[in-house]
């Protein structure tokens, strides 16, 4: 069960509304590294989360009711930074005179025929669960798998590529008010991959791979689970890498580079059947 | 540029078709744990690769060219396994007297109604691009960001997933051909999980987080960089573990436990403008 | 900000667990009708609330935050019911001797190969954001317009096809314990009905429309805007009703049928351009 | 079974073909708040109208006809203020010098390469079934639920919406010819909302509510139907409101404030099968 | 603009209401090939259509009109052939005994929870606008590229998969008034195959390719505009064919098998930049 | 089984890179008329094949596997453009000066805020498998119907507006090199149009027609086969054409023109039941 404080958790603060920038932070909100995504996807590895202990249902629960408040903090920043926007190509041509100061050097016909225009039409100024080009979040990417480790390596993956998207954006932003929100989602990054990471070494880090390790390893395939396999077509091997000799990183075996070769033959498909709507020709 | 060989890369045989196994096989070929996943994600990494040297680009084409085998090995799979499909509810009938000799103990009537209607209605008994619930896979699940760090984490997610679905489905599967096919595959994600894990060995490990690494982590927020934001209600703070004290795993900050309270303020949002289509009552 | 409580709002029991109910019940959390929806499009009505007063974003945090737990207790039902699902086919064919006791007469092999196959090979059965068919929720459903009447119009009608569908899943549950739990969820939704409502009848009712009462209504077309357009070719005409004779409803206007016929002409475009790829014939 | 006429249902005239304004319109046609989506929700619901009387399939198909036409004025309104789109960067360029007087003061370059440069690429100068965003319309917007006051309210939500979007279009319109055919369907969706309340209020008005009416009330829920739930986490409760106290809107029940506690317990699911591919750890 | 008739184009009729047969008609409703489509495609291509002549445009609204009356046939035909579907599990429970008279043979607890579970669950049993396996239709699939031979093979391949999988519907039919119905549809599928093939007999036929004729062939690469890029790894050639030797069928070149070799080099993209995001290693 | 050469099937070269061309390249990679869908749906076409013979299958896999060329030298082209794009808009500022030299024209801040915002947040100046406006692409444009020549005239129909697509880009194109590579491009579409065109030539061309041909016409309704539908409401009918009148194409029937009416009855539905979720009204 829920509930909520009125206030943000950390400050939102736009001295300068820039609606172009208000687009940008849309790829934290509803894009595939934003903030809906690991917060829905910490939610439900939380509620599906099964073992002995509730301990990781406990840290997901904390993780991911933390990161509601990150989708409001940058729901609002979209909203103040939205304040100036144009909505009319009249009010966008008047604007063009005073544009420097009003909208950081924008040109407002631009922005309400470009960027921000769903934003104008769909929402009066307000966020919606889009990315910066205005695709609707899909929640297919939240990705629960029902394997701990392999849900922490998601994690990670998640909260890298949000920690290197919010830092796209503080390089791309101005005001300081963006810019200190963002070095605060910045840390918040650091710590949640720190934090994935913990998970992973306390489940005994590479050594517990390959995941999921409660497939008994030795029913896999034992010729080509370590193999590199070079598929260049002129038959160039690569040079030595941490990946291709060497003991494996789990250390369970040998890195070992195979020149791909066929081991399987040409397949053959029976031949159409008289009621399949194929033609003739195929039967 | 690519070239073909008309064999597959390992053996697919099918001694008994099963049409619903089948279905189930689709969750890897178009699946968010599939092999047109990471088939097309590493392709499009290595397009974009960059740095000084090529070596991830090679690595990476290797393993994306690898990947259109496994696809092709999966596509054969199931339309090996649909080729005893009844196509009428008439034939299904009849099949009935015949059905555990013919499809492992499986309803005709069933098939042809639930499971597998689409392959029936739109392939003619061949695999298609979807899961195993028929949604078309959707190419914003190509995850690669032009961070390499970040890339190889998505990469490891991938195959980490890949490798449990796998498993699933050789525990489902009973067919021998199928099972063999199975541990194959499940033996090439041992040896992915491996390799990308490399690369980031290669890269520094831990020690390279937090992700990206070009960002100067000073100019992060450092008041919460290594902090556990405890959100639970009742103010409870959860037990110690790796994750909420001690050294955090990249070795640059200490984990600390604090517990949430909002720094920000209650947002307040300027009034909506007169031409903005609002409720009179929002101006 | 958001805080959690490790209980849930309100009791989910399962005494017999029945994996193709779980199923249904992901109508409940990622259908159009279900409870992301909700939850989502309140806390976005409430992100981007503008006005003179904050009621109303206080109003629909209180619900939205609530939504989160309606979310929990149906993902935490869907895992509870899949407790028992068979994860092979042979595991299956075991089961059918035992079938009635076990899985309330389900056919053991046909919920593994149709209804929850996505379940078994996609969460080890837990709860996904997907409907009953499992296409994943799209975000695109969450209406926030920026008007607070239309808005409330959009959750009215969340609300009464959240209840539909909370009625058929009561009618379709057997379990007790599901029983209950839907009893309270349609109490929910009765509230919730009544809570837009009452906004509505704050804002002036039927009175206030047409949504968006801030633009003059003289400024729209004033032939057409009471006519009922009747568009059958043999040109009869609809017999009186509420809806197109007397007083309009919202009492600024009078219904009047209209028999449709073109006003406008028929519409010529200009040629295609020599450059712009089109045929030939079409210059 | 369906005719069609040639000419348009209203006029449709551009003399100053605008080609952002195009992309404005297309939120129009194929946003969420858009054309197909009132024509075929309409179409759907009347397609499956049960019920004694066939008067509310005859209201249905009436006006979801009238919808076609719509959809086909705005399509026309698309094409003709893309007639002076530049198709090249050179042509663009070339156009900047006399930008003023032939694209009303837009930037010839910024239009091909920003907003209309899928219709330049993917049409030849038309309209699409997209939004101004260039996202297609997807059909899982189409509500029918079976319900006919439940389908009343999600259509006054559409044709509030889309008075909203549309008012907001005409505030953006510069040419006389657009203005005017925005008022004329400004005043359709006036009719439409008032038409759909019009059948609201012979099924009963709130007094037929909760929607559905068919479930007996008295087995929902009794301790909550009229409770709203107060989520605060510092316990403050909501100022007395139309929607908190006093008789509920449908009548029948007393809005009372509850402030939310949890009345369920921590939810625990079993421990992960052997088989579930799951991590040793979750056993 | 349009008007409606209240009888359907051609009857339909179901003696045996087939709840699982319903299922399979919705891919014909919503799947790619289905009604939606064509109908929606052949509007977009009427309402953009350039050029000396109407003549196009009104060919294309004849037969757009006429396929809404096909979507209304086979909605039709859905909400009939789901009239006794069980609702809830009960239901379906006693109707097991007597289920070969009532269902065709069909196991009526399999039909609520599989096939038409969201029949059940959101429509009231009607038809919606997805496919069989309950994926909503995306508006993507309208084609309407502004060239008008290009669409006619749009057009060509839509009846082509169409009456495809109208053909696998009446084999897998059994009601006579289903059978009757489908013969219909396949007619008229046969008439428009026919139909856009006459008018690219019109156009030129293959004397008119390559498609669009508008382009200067001079301008296009002349070394492998008409070859067969043998792409086979072992460099066998493919033995001789219509599609490999001999004249073209546009009659403007001849085909010549052309072993695939790289002309280009390896790519070397920049180093990434600094404030690109990117890790340390890659600049 | 798959291998590559590092090297690309021809040249891609940049001179001056222009980041809102790279945009526009973005439809060839990730549109619907792109190079991610032929090559695609040729593979599954060829690993779906059915018959007496693989010469299909043969030629299928030689065209898909060069289109991964076709995909990978785009990809290039879009990172090769993007090399010069804007990271920040302060450096979009004070680019303004030198704009043209730099960037052919192009107003940095524009291509920041709009085109290619989404290349900068999420790749790091790479390509994406999404369109020109951002939107993914979507596998269920995999057109493989099981019927070889409906496969074929979906291929000639993706190769048609494949070409209309690529000379559209060529128009537009400043740069020679990308001028040069779009010109391969569009021969190689030449090429393919013409070699699906040589297997419809072989399979019987027109002749073969209606499709498929393995249902026996005579099953199909015999009165409507060949009639165009006139379905205008003034009852006008078209003049005489080459699709209305004569032989049909395929020269089994004749065309003739048919006024339409309504052949069947106007449909009643049975009442909604009473567990059914819908209002009491409607029983």
């Amino acid at each position: 069960m829920y509930s909520f404080d009125r206030r943000l958790q950390y400050p939102v603060k736009v001295a300068s509304p820039d609606p172009a920038f208000a687009r940008m932070l849309q790829q934290a909100i509803g894009g595939v590294e934003g903030e809906i995504r690991v917060c829905m996807q910490y939610f439900f590895q939380a509620w599906g989360a099964r073992g002995p202990t509730t301990k990781y249902r406990d840290m997901l629960l904390n993780t991911a009711t933390e990161e509601i408040g990150h989708i409001e903090m940058l729901a609002t920043a979209v909203a103040l930074n939205l304040e100036t926007a144009p909505t009319s190509l009249q009010e966008a041509g008047a604007m063009d005179a005073v544009v420097g100061a009003v909208m950081g050097g924008e040109n407002p016909r631009h922005v309400i025929e470009g960027a921000i225009q769903k934003h104008i039409l769909s929402t009066g100024m307000a966020a919606m669960p889009v990315d910066s080009d205005g695709v609707p979040f899909n929640m297919s990417h939240i990705y629960a798998s029902g394997n701990l480790a392999a849900d922490m390596y998601c994690n990670v993956a998640a909260e890298s590529t949000g920690r290197v998207l919010a830092v796209r954006l503080f390089n791309a932003a101005q005001d300081p008010g963006m810019k200190d929100m963002l070095q605060f989602l910045i840390a918040r990054d650091t710590m949640h991959q720190n934090q994935w990471m913990g998970v992973i070494e306390e489940l005994g880090g590479t050594a517990a791979m390959p995941i999921p390790n409660s497939f008994p390893q030795d029913m896999e395939n034992q010729q080509h689970n370590y193999d590199f396999f070079a598929t260049s077509s002129d038959g160039t091997l690569p040079p030595p890498a941490r990946w291709n000799e060497g003991p494996s990183v789990d250390g369970k075996g040998t890195f070992t580079i195979f020149p791909n070769e066929p081991m399987g033959e040409e397949p053959v498909l029976g031949p159409a059947r008289p009621d399949s709507g194929a033609q003739l020709e195929q039967m």
